[in-house]
């Protein structure tokens, strides 16, 4: 059995942003010689997700809003806040979209339909943090 | 290490269905020869979720209903449908339900709690769309 | 390959509740002598989650409101109810937080962000009810 693990790290500019990583991911999936298998993206950091979609910038302007409705950053509303933290509202993006994908690894590639592609969400960006790829197979 | 890769392909008849794919997935399960392993199942599409819950007729209308609420069909609501698409609220409710589900191989059975099925959750239908099952182990 | 299946049980006494099970998932892969390799932690149970977030009392409370809005337990609300069950409301939080996670075992233990720890969510407790880990690699 082979195995590789992998850290990427992000640092972005907004509070919430959405970067397509799939490149990176594939990078990975070559270097670890895996034919089939499982590749594991993970957030490393539980204000952040990563999950997979649409590349479509229309799109991700709609989850911004959306997510803002469903977890607004206010951070009067959250007890988490009283930690000293105003990230109340990331740790409740993050459970909407996700922490982690799975995706197949067929024929060494990442087996995908025809408009999947990977997807870092940041809910409290503005400094560095780490997104584990791991691949795991034959 | 053995490996097995089949899709599935489902075309329902309305926009949103849920539809129950334990039985495919066994199949395959049985048919790679795997006793102790992980089994992947995803939506190779990212306007439909794989998710696992009660084959209960009821709690499926209940999703409906909720999901609805949370992210309404109205394509008007959605940046992502300037591109000509109709479809900006599948993108959101397939968030909810999420992309896939991994479930251990144990014994050479998908290691299940009395409730657990596999459902397919169709929120753009009308068309063919494929599902991934990949079962990886020894 | 190596693999080792546990499952744990968990009765907790409120309806809702989330428990700390990161030092029962760690025993596990210790147990498994996996050094490179996937663990799946996931509920056995429809009505209760797995996932990954801050061990931090003032957010499970936010969680705890936050889901209640976003599906509140009232059982006149659901369909599902129609069936004697009172738990509709479980199957949609459940779906919210999510069924299971996959970690990363590097070296040998769970390979994890600063604060990433792993909880089970309960959301029709007050009975036993399981959780499966599944430790998968070399």
């Amino acid at each position: 059995m082979k195995s590789l693990t992998h850290y990427l790290t992000f640092q972005v500019k907004q509070r919430m942003e959405f970067v397509n990583i799939t490149k990176d991911v594939e990078r990975v999936v070559a270097e670890s010689g895996v034919r089939e298998g499982l590749c594991l993206v993970n957030a490393m950091h539980i204000t952040a997700s990563v999950f997979i979609n649409d590349d479509e910038p229309g799109l991700h302007e709609d989850y911004a809003v959306w997510l803002e409705g469903i977890a607004p950053h206010d951070p009067s509303r959250y007890r988490h806040n009283r930690t000293g933290e105003d990230n109340g509202d990331a740790h409740h993006k993050r459970q909407i979209m996700g922490r982690e994908v799975v995706v197949a690894v067929t024929e060494g590639r990442l087996d995908f339909g025809p408009w999947e592609q990977i997807f870092y969400g940041e809910f409290d960006g503005r400094r560095p943090k780490r997104v584990l790829v791991k691949v795991l197979g034959d």
